[in-house]
This record gives C-alpha cells, structure tokens and sequence, in this order.
C-alpha cells in the first residue's frame, strides 16, 4: 500500500464521537450532519487534499446513539474505507440533477425518527460545504424532520484538543520553527519577497511539512501596512523589517505563527515595538489560566503594549488553532467564550509604528490546569536581522 | 511597496463585470450576490491565501448597472482598495452577534429596488461561503428583495476565458510541466513517496508556483488503487507506477494535470494501458470542436480506450480549468453542457488495470474555434522509466 493508513487509533475517533453524542444529547439534539472538510476530517480521519474541487460535496451524519454514516462521492470510496467509518453510501458525482441529494434523503429517513431535531453548524466561522439549493431540498424532503443550529456542540467539543491532537499542532510547530530558523538562508538585502515566499514554502517541505496551506507576510520600512496580501518581487532594502507568517499542516493539524526580522540594522523603532510585543506576549504566557474569557486575552495583550508605549493594532490579538489554519474563538472585546484546558490558541498581538505601519508577533499555545504551555518555539526577544 | 499589484489592468475586470451585467439582463437579475474566494478574485483581482481562514465572511454585490461594491472585514480594506473596486465597505470581524450581517442588509437595501432579484449561485458545485444562519437573516431582513439562484449566470461568463486568463492558465501549466521533467531527481526505487511529494511541491515552488494548492498521486505495481489519499512513506519498488498530480498556483490560476512513470523496467500491461490513455487522449485532442457537449467528450474518451483493449474507470475523464482546481462542466454521460469556444478543460481519461488498480492520464487545453489547443506540454508517449 502507497497511501497512507489512518493518523490516529480508531479509539481517538471513536472518543470524540462520545463527546459529540453527549454534547448532543445535552442539547436535544438526534443527529449532527457535517459537511465540512474540518469537521469530516475530526470525526472520521478522512484527510485528502481533494477538497480543493470544488465539484462534489461530502456528508458524515454522526448520530447521537452509534456510529457515524458517510455518504460520499465514490472516488471517496477506497479512502474512507480504510477510516474506522463502518458504514459509507456512495454515488457517481458530480450528478447534474441528484448530486447526492436522494442518497441523502433516503440516509437521514432511514437512520432517524420523524421528530429527530438534527444540527447543522450554522454559526460563527461555519460554512455549509453544499449547494445551498441541495441543501434547501434536503430541508423540504426530510421534513417533518428539521435541521437545527448546532454551532456550540461541534465548537465545545472540538476547541478541546485531544493529546494526539496537541503533539500533532506541536509537531507542525516544530516544523516550521526549524524553517524559520532557516530564514537567513535565502532572505537578505536584495532579494525580491516573492522569490522569499517560494524559499520558505521549499524550506518548509524539506523540514516534514505534508504541505503549506498558508503563507503571507509583509515587508517595508520599520514595519508593513498589510499582512494578507500575495508577494510582489520588489526586493528587500537596510531598513526593512521582513515578516513570514504559516500555517504549515503535518498530518492534518496546522501551526499558525510568524517571526519577523530586520534588514539590518534595525531601528530603535523597530526594535522597540518588537520588544513590547514580544514582553506583551510573555505577560500574558504568564497570566492565562483557564476561565478567563477571550476578551481578558485581548485586553491583557492590549494593556502589555500600552504600558510598554506601543499602540495596539486593530482587529483580533489571536484565535483558536487546530484542524484550519484559525479557528474559535476570538481575541477580541467582544468575544466571551471562556478558555479551557486543551484549548490550543495563538496569541497574535499587532503594534502600530509610524505611518500607519505594523509588527505583528504570533505564538502558538495549548492551555493546562496551571496556565499555558508553548507550542511554537519562542520568538527571540531580540530582533533578529539579516545580513 | 512590497505587495503585489493587481495581476491585470482593470479593463480586464470592467470586461468580465460587463459580460456578468449582459447575463443578468438576460436572466432578469438586479445584482448578483458573491462570497466564494473564486468568484470574489474573478470580478475584483482580490488575491489572497487569507480565504485559508474560515474565521470570517467576504461578500461582493454586481448590481446590474454600475460597479460592484464590496462589504468585508476591515483586515482586507488595504489588499481590495488596490484592486479596481471603488466602494468598499467595512466592519471588524468577527463579530460575535453581528458579522457583517447588518452592512450588508443596508447595502443591499442602499443599492437595490424593493422589486430587486438578487442572484446567488446555488447550484452544481457551488458553495455559500458565509454561516447560512447569517443568510437566512440577510434573507429575511432585505424582504421584499429576494434571492435567486444564479449559477449558469456566473458560470455561463466564467467558463469563456479571456486571453489573458487563457495566458495565466498556460504560465501555470508551464511551471508544473517544467517540474514534471524534474521528477527523476527525486523520485526512484527505494524512495518513499511522501518525501516524493514533498520534493515535488518544493521543484514546483523552484519552478515559479506561487504556491500549490493540490499534489496527490499513487503508486502500486502496474497502477494505484485511489488518487486522493495523502502519501504514505512506503518506498517505491522494482514494477511500480509512480503517478503525480498537481494544481500549482500562478497568480491566482490553476493548472491540473498528472504524469505517470514507471520504476523500470516497466511491464507490458502498465506500457498497453498507458499507450491506450495517449491515443484515446489523441483522439480526442483531435477531434474536439465548439458546440459539442461535454458528454461527448466522455463518450470519444470511453470508445478510445475501447477500442485499444483498455477499460475506462468510472467517474468523469476531466472537466473545467481557471480559477480553481476543477470547474464546470464534466465529461460525464449525463453532463449536456455544450463547449464553448475559450474554455479550458482537463481531459482525464483513466483506464483500469488487473486487481482493481488504474492508470489515469490528464491534459490541458483551450477550445479555439478549430479544435483544442494543449496548454499543458504533451505528455510522452513512451511511460517514462525512473532509474
């Protein structure tokens, strides 16, 4: 066999699976239908890059007694075989007319009552991975069954990782960790950003990533105006400050930090601002503790840069991390879900300099009893700069 | 500045919104409402790997006169403001109770007639990229207005590339074919095959990608049994068939297609099937002409391989090309979609080996008036033999 067997011992899945049920029968909920590539990937270990066609959808009912039913396209078929899924319906999709829908109709009637209440994540930073008109004639042929919000069972139960979950965050971590210290390899006066994205990205791979979901960054003098936008080749100038930020993927699971540098030699600015960044992040590995809200996060990193004569930049100071490159919840003062041991999140605050420029700085934790533990190897306090 | 610019001059967008606008009139629609990554990059040249992020919703409004006005997180006012875009609302996400749910009922409201019919893409291979609890809001809240389903508006546009689009397609296609010719570097007996993926995605990134969004593949003797799974570290063996596959990435478009080789010396049935998989491919390149129908494409493929002693695999023999991995239509029996004269397609015919296993075989090309034209270099007709 060339393709590689399943991540976890089905015992991981068949573990959260419990937690799922449970969650669901607390809410009065009969079953969960997934449609996402995260949430089919954490319930079954079905991990392909496939998802990236946007031509077939993928369904996994999990319901609240026994175990999870997939109807899926049949090229799916070998893959899912080899989960510990025990049941997998499949069709020749992409169908024009019935594109799984029927399939699906007759899955849903034939595994639950016509009372059955079943959730569908439809809430903050969900997607439904289907055509909404499927999804309409599901709703209306199901019926009197209904599909129901289920948002907070999938997210109380997934934002608590599992310790396979951890070690797999910690490894990609370490990946990338080892690529960032590689940087000075191919990053100096010169050399154009596009050409240093593709470096990092080669590098990555050559440190154990399985593949590089995400790369962006930034570049300009004493900080960059944007952190989302695609490499230009204008090459590095003394005077620039470099950011790479990744989410590398080993197995599944993400990392999600970044490191700046300097095209030395620095400024007192630039050195300054990274500095409060860097003791506003070491404020708050200190401080967190389990039942404290996001908002406290926020505020706690906006307080260390504050106190430290930096400006706080706009927009959330971290999120959950995990199976996507971000996830729930959000530093941000609006946000009050309260953190929990197992929690893996990135602490992501961002300082203003002059000019409307910025530094952003990233770690990588998983919340315990006594507070958090790194997950990203820590930045070095001072900026680092390149020749 | 070291971000990218827009990748064409806006006249390219003004032509595609044009095109959108001509459609709309056609189907009675007063706007079209978009949220995917794809469609969003399509009218606006907003480009960027931040869409990895499923924290937040970005929606576009096409009125069916006048520009389009986009309403999205603040973190992305500095990338759409260097596109051709003139409005650009924003709000800070995510926002736990209201993300973006209200600016862009105003909006709507703002820019649209009570009477108004607002096209969403809900069809075949379609996805909503915002949680449909917030639509059903948006929905309910901008009544009398309504939604409607707008896939073949969208589709009918995008599927007829431009040049330029055609030229970005090509660039892509170069890249990958360029990296192909490398694989003997990296890929022989005794090599395991996820370290092959790995050093392919890093000779793609050498090669130009920006960055690569899709590599998949197998390998067993004389075939594999699947072509999704991620790889395993199982080295290659004396007899087997290594196939790779990638959609590498240049700003912002795809290419898709695979190349097989044999760990030598390769067997007879491995060397028949494959020939088989090159001339019905053959068959085809030469036979294409607008106006047939994707299902012929099918049909061409199928009896090619037929009649050279191969059984065709189940499941499509290739598809559209452009902004993502695949796209409309399929080369299915059931798909009527004629061709158009500017499309890109793959053709993937797959044949079945003995013991369950297969070999597929896949091209690039664009319908001009008088046939196809590759833009993926023409696979050898000899199974290369890796050493």
């Amino acid at each position: 066999m060339a393709e590689r067997s399943l991540i976890f011992p089905a015992d991981e899945f068949r573990g959260r699976v419990a937690r799922l049920q449970h969650q669901m029968t607390a809410d009065g909920l009969d079953a969960l239908f997934l449609t996402s590539a995260a949430d089919i990937f954490y319930v079954t270990g079905f991990l392909t890059r496939f998802w990236e066609s946007p031509a077939r959808p993928w369904f996994l009912i999990v319901p609240a007694t026994g175990d999870p039913v997939a109807v899926i396209p049949s090229i799916g078929a070998e893959l899912m075989g080899r989960t510990w899924v025990p049941t997998i319906r499949t069709w020749d999709a992409p169908h024009p007319s019935d594109d799984g829908v029927s399939l699906l109709v007759d899955t849903l009637c034939d595994l639950l009552p016509d009372t059955a209440r079943i959730g569908v994540p439809m809430g903050l930073e969900t997607h439904l991975r289907m055509p909404i008109g499927d999804y309409d004639r599901v709703a209306k042929s199901i019926a009197p069954r209904r599909f129901e919000d289920a948002t907070d069972a999938v997210q109380r139960v997934r934002e608590i990782k599992t310790d396979a979950e951890v070690e797999a965050i910690r490894t990609a971590c370490t990946i990338a960790g080892r690529a960032f210290d590689r940087v000075p390899e191919f990053a100096a006066k010169g050399r154009p950003l596009d050409q240093i994205f593709r470096d990092f990205q080669s590098v990555l791979l050559q440190e154990g990533a399985d593949w590089v979901s995400y790369v962006a960054g930034g570049t300009g003098p004493d900080g960059y105006t944007d952190v989302i936008s695609p490499a230009s080749d204008t090459p590095l100038e003394v005077g620039d400050i470099l950011m790479l930020d990744t989410g590398a993927v080993r197995n599944g699971y993400f990392c999600d930090f970044d490191r700046n540098y300097a095209v030395g030699p620095s400024s007192d600015t630039a050195r300054r601002v990274h500095d409060a960044l860097w003791q506003a992040t070491e404020d708050v590995l200190n401080a967190l503790r389990p039942g404290m809200l996001a908002s406290d996060v926020h505020r706690l990193l906006s307080e260390g840069l504050v106190k430290r004569g930096a400006q706080p930049g706009g927009g959330r100071l971290g999120h959950g991390l995990g199976i996507t490159l971000t996830e729930w919840p959000s530093f941000t003062p609006l946000d009050g879900t309260p953190l929990r041991e197992g929690m893996v999140l990135t602490l992501e605050p961002g300082a203003m300099t002059d000019q409307g420029r910025m530094l952003v700085h990233e770690e990588n934790i998983v919340m315990r009893a006594n507070g958090a533990e790194l997950l990203s190897p820590r930045a070095p306090l001072e900026l680092p700069e390149l020749i």
